[in-house]
């Protein structure tokens, strides 16, 4: 990628989110203001419907998670859409959870250790680096200047040698204790050791541990973890496991089927017995699910003005409720938003 | 608060931490290691037991939380000692469980507005700030620099007129988005105005919303909580939230009896019949608890060398399933280490 850095004055006096008379603006009214054009579809192939066993009542329990596309994170992800064609999770089990921390499932005997020797042929660690050549984010990303003061004051506006726009977050977003900056890209939270310079060739990119985020579990060695051990954060971001683990994707509905499993009493959470897993019924892939078509989800595209204007809301709240809109906000707090298709 | 600014060479090439043969050091072997004169015993008075109804199959549920020492919030958590002390919670319940948000407790009649009518005599909501002038802070503070090439570089010493050391956190914990610094006080995450210029008469401080912590639950308008209603945030850090809401204790023992709750499906996320409540039988502060003896905590003074040992390991993990250091950490992902005294 080559850039060439042109600056360009983004007024915003006039908010142009349709704002009911005396309603304040807030992300809730942003998002339900977007226009249809402004969302994304998600690829069938990048949905992951997990049904845990019916509770105890009879209820059912579906998670689905969002895999992550390119350009991050692919060897793990193609591993899992494997094992999910393959049927590998069914009848395995959550055997794991840590508050605070993630809850966790797979085959789950860490007596065979990683990988487990039943993973389909073509399963295996990937030996690879976490981060990914910055140059490798094709698409525009948002670049936005805010100010402490509560306005939304300028954007760099980067066009590369094809003309296409480059954007990402300045002042709100790119503060942060665990990278040079933080922005979104194609819906996700990335950080990179991108900072002033936009066209450093030896800059990295790699995505970011939220809650919901979904984790490749591996053994002490870097390159154990092929994907069909995986967590959820059921937490505070632990932002320190990023670039030490491959993040493969997000929780994107039935988030509390994992949130509220009764915590695991044994060594790192694990369960003490069997009995207190929670059996995995099944886990596909959207595009084989014989009711995929009710799975369709769209997100709001992260480059679009929308979005800009929803991290700038979050990050300076004017919902009756906040007297002191704090003039930031940490990645993680700045949710990208995700809604069934009806 | 008046400070002369002296500067020290703070050399931490050898670790003061005893280190066994082979061992990374880690922050749990750092907190194993600090001596006993390191930890500081909670006053049985800042203690506030809570016990849950038994779960169906009749396990006790005890959720320990610590109220916040002077100068923050002390009306908020002088109400809250009042409403202990009168058994106000008693037969009271938890009513709001939200993913990645709270959960709230109290006497939640959402018709009745707040305060609720029978709180007792002296319990009104505090006309205040939610900030203390940073001047109020009159004990050591821990400032440390921190590079994010992984060693502990050096300290600035403030000593004020009466010759008392000042520390702070830098370069670690000072990055930050929603404010220009923060640091541990007395045990507690703190968020200031404090950045350059510690002797800045303007300056103020608050205390920051984490996971496990615990705030006063209001209305819209500011000064319509008491203490009555209170809420445990069971997310990722809501930091917004803070200098608009009093945060007055965190969970310390027992977090996973409120996190674990099943979420609501009513309106912001309020269980939709009362049958779904999970009912309060006590709440009493340790000092008037017949058993209170045995819920004695102790925490890790945050000026100590341990503590300061103890961040920068959180920020610069060694251990064995660690490849890439962050080099940095969100002052959330520093828990105060606290413990039982057996």
């Amino acid at each position: 990628m080559r850039l060439a850095l042109t600056l360009a004055i983004f007024a915003l006096a006039s908010p142009a989110v349709a704002q009911e008379a005396g309603k304040p603006v807030t992300p809730t009214s942003i998002v339900a203001a977007a226009s249809a054009e402004e969302w994304i579809e998600i690829p069938q192939d990048d949905l992951l419907i997990m049904e845990l066993a019916p509770t105890a009542d009879g209820s059912e329990r579906t998670v689905i998670i969002q895999l992550m596309p390119p350009p991050f994170s692919q060897p793990w992800v193609e591993n899992i859409k494997t094992l999910a064609r393959a049927r590998w999770w069914d009848g395995k089990s959550i055997y794991r959870s840590v508050d605070n921390w993630v809850v966790q499932w797979g085959g789950g005997d860490p007596d065979l250790g990683f990988p487990e020797p039943d993973v389909p042929e073509g399963v295996v660690a990937p030996v690879v680096d976490y981060t990914t050549p910055a140059e490798l984010l094709d698409e525009p990303v948002l670049i936005s200047e805010f100010e402490r003061d509560n306005t939304l004051h300028q954007s760099d506006e980067l066009l590369d040698e094809n003309g296409r726009l480059w954007r990402s977050y300045f002042d709100v977003v790119r503060v942060d204790n665990f990278a040079q900056m933080t922005l979104h890209y194609r819906g996700w939270p990335i950080a990179s050791t991108l900072s002033n310079d936009p066209t450093d060739p030896t800059a990295v990119s790699w995505p970011i541990h939220c809650y919901g985020s979904i984790g490749v579990a591996r053994d002490l060695a870097p390159d154990t973890g092929t994907g069909s051990e995986l967590y959820a954060v059921i937490g505070h971001a632990p932002r320190q496991l990023d670039r030490n683990i491959a993040v493969v994707g997000r929780v994107i509905a039935g988030m509390a089927h994992l949130s509220t499993l009764p915590r695991g009493t044994g060594d790192y959470g694990v369960y003490e017995s069997r009995d207190e897993d929670t059996p995995i019924a099944s886990v596909r892939l959207a595009s084989e699910h014989p009711e995929g078509a009710q799975y369709r989800y769209e997100y709001l595209d992260t480059a679009s003005e929308s979005f800009a204007k929803y991290v700038h809301s979050r990050a300076n709240r004017q919902d009756d409720f906040y007297a002191v809109p704090a003039g930031g906000v940490d990645i993680c707090n700045v949710q990208v938003p995700v809604r069934l298709i009806e």
